[in-house]
């Protein structure tokens, strides 16, 4: 499915590998059982699932590893939710000193709001670093799937040497080992020249329900070999979240576990990028296109999810305004619920605008729907006016809606990635746990 | 389904009558055919429909009247949206002067959106007054439906007249008539003393799609025969409404339509209330009950809706945080589409507090699951604490649930009203329009 959002830029190319592209890098991922309801029990063991091919074969792994060759340049964004998950506060302290040389992180399992919970996500750390070979501050952990259910260590820690065993140049695995209800898995990576070297840049993340700014990413990882200071890592990451994943929303509900990180081994061998200027815009821009289309993947594989729909605001008052506007349409139920059915319901986009709290003009709101289909504007100088019901099913079956509303107050822009809100987005969460 | 959610209060007993039962006032409902899709046609005019007295007794009425013999002191509450309806432009305008006689409402059209909204708003409140025989700036006016249709006004202008001849001491038909994806009328009359006269207050309102604070009423049409002045007519209102329909939600869409009128014939003979003290306390808190009844049945007949979901929360740090909790408790997608699975995922409970950005500490809160089925702790101290799964299911399996949040903040407290998220949600909002 990212094949359809990848960056279509003209300084950079797509290649494979996803996360583990950058030199220096190897990545793995493993079916440990943490996902498995009622695990472990006395006949079922992790050394058993973890050492029958089978087993392996028929499950989406539940373990991830990312390994770097060095210790690494990092930064972080993570939720803004009050709540937050046990493996946020250990990677808060594990990178206070900008450092890091690997990351573990499940699926099944979001190890919040237990009482063991830091004690169980630094024994993640300690039990890597120990098979690694390295040292345990320069692990990072991340976890996602239920809230509030004691996570089990033991698969963990039986997982770790196997994870170790199949490291390899491919992300893909690891990929599929961070997914919970996603249906797809999301990685990509590119490569471009700075300062006359090649550098790449690989990524992975994974949704897809309890999604919302900010963060909405749940677990995001990019990697890199440019050498960059962890100042300027941190400041591209900013940037590219701001523009994508802070405007990713699939549900409204921010997750306790939102992790997004990047790691630059430097072994690209470009001369450092400490400060802005063109090196540090072109590493910024490559971040950016790698968010943006992983956020475009995630929206539209939104939990039970049939189409991306995404707001293009212009002419708003200025930027800030644009972003509140654009969100509040893609955050709307009604506007949700009308694109599931391929409803040009307008009347719901004005709602949305007007109760946003955005400074607006709503008797200078045009707005259209457009899609691979073409385009059909329905208001005009915030009234409806006459419009093909036809075409306007037509553009809006498809499975990416764009809703452009263009304002009369000024030159602020920004777009909003989101999906339609459908039967099976209920079916998801009416019965997760169980 | 009201009288679930009747107020058992000491002070006040239920009567018949709905929004006619106050002294003074009467009400009508009829169906003039502007819920009617494509209506008029050449063969289908108003007139042969209101004639029909089978097409009458099948379908379900769609314009009301509230009439009172006399002209009575007024207050109103509307939507916070940017976007409003027409109708609610012209009622600022007629109640300008505190003064008004007569409600006309029609469902089906929002008259939202359309370049010729106030005209025909206008024109719904001279059809009336001529017909009455009454000033036309003693007219409110209030529309429910879809945004940006252009609402026919011949269906209204043959329909008035038919309204006026069916007014009677039941507010039934009025309360079938302001119904859209309502499924069932939401309308009661109280009796208390006042100053040692016989005081009613009568109700009726509508929900059941794009709800939500402030206001979420859709619409609400309060009557009363006190004697009391605009300036505590409005104060008894704002107060009542601050606790009820702003704590509600069904899907966080605020209207574009909402309105909450309140209309004092003062034929109760108690001498005016002009200020505060023993006498404004009682009536408050009589309309404040009255809100907190259709509140409550508005959200548990919220679009799609198995059950009412009630979040109440106490210990904060006071009664803005925790409203704040409650209502992003109640909002939260993942814990109303549990709610509807009867899945006790608490973890969802305690996400929705740490985004909701109050003022909390979470290693002090507290979350049961309660209904008339039991009670279940599932939360202590922020952590998960061991329950029965199957008490949790006997517990959720009903239709009111309620999540009690304690805190460990202060003394603030709250409750907000909201309902599960269902297929029957997105089906009805999937294609709302046609």
């Amino acid at each position: 499915m990212i094949e359809k959002y990848l960056p279509s830029i003209d300084f950079a190319q797509s290649v494979d590998g996803g996360i583990a592209a950058p030199l220096g890098f190897t990545a793995a991922g493993v079916y440990c059982g943490v996902k498995r309801a009622g695990y472990p029990t006395n006949t079922v063991t992790a050394a058993s699932i973890l050492a029958n091919e089978n087993i392996q074969r028929e499950h989406k792994p539940d373990l991830a590893l990312i390994y770097c060759d060095t210790v690494c340049n990092c930064a972080a964004i993570y939720t803004k939710n009050l709540v937050k998950g046990a493996p946020i506060q250990v990677c808060r302290e594990h990178l206070a000193n900008g450092k890091a040389q690997a990351v573990i992180a499940n699926s099944g399992n979001a190890n919040t709001c237990n009482a063991d919970g830091i004690e169980k996500a630094r024994a993640m750390c300690e039990l890597t670093a120990n098979e690694m070979g390295i040292d345990k501050e320069n692990v990072l952990v991340a976890s996602t799937g239920v809230i509030g259910q004691i996570l089990p260590i033991e698969p963990i820690a039986e997982g770790i040497p196997y994870l170790k065993k199949s490291l390899s140049k491919s992300g893909t695995p690891a990929a599929n080992a961070i997914m919970t209800t996603d249906t797809v898995k999301k990685e990509l990576a590119i490569k471009l020249t700075i300062g006359g070297k090649e550098v790449t840049v690989g990524a992975m993340s994974k949704g897809s329900g309890m999604i919302h700014p900010n963060m909405a990413t749940m677990l995001g990882f990019i990697t890199t070999d440019a050498a960059i200071s962890c100042e300027m890592l941190d400041k591209a990451l900013r940037q590219a979240a701001a523009d994508s994943f802070n405007m990713l929303s699939v549900d409204g509900d921010t997750s306790t576990n939102d992790t997004l990180l990047i790691m630059a081994s430097g072994l690209a061998g470009n001369s450092e990028i400490a400060e802005e200027g063109e090196d540090f815009e072109l590493f910024a821009k490559a971040v950016y296109e790698v968010c943006l289309a992983l956020a475009r993947v995630m929206a539209r594989d939104g939990e039970g999810a049939t189409k991306l729909v995404e707001c293009v605001v212009s002419g708003a008052v200025d930027d800030i305004n644009a972003k509140i506007i654009a969100k509040s349409v893609i955050c709307s139920p009604l506007v949700k619920s009308a694109m599931f059915g391929s409803d040009a319901n307008w009347g719901r986009v004005l709602c949305a605008i007007g109760y946003s709290e955005a400074d607006v003009d709503i008797t200078k709101v045009d707005v259209d729907f457009r899609s691979e289909n073409g385009v059909v504007p329905v208001c005009r100088n915030g009234a409806g006016i006459p419009f093909s019901e036809e075409l306007a099913k037509q553009v809006l079956s498809t499975d990416a809606v764009y809703i452009d509303v263009t304002l009369g107050d000024g030159c602020g822009h920004a777009q909003a990635f989101g999906c339609d809100l459908t039967y099976d987005y209920v079916k998801i969460n009416g019965d997760y746990r169980t």
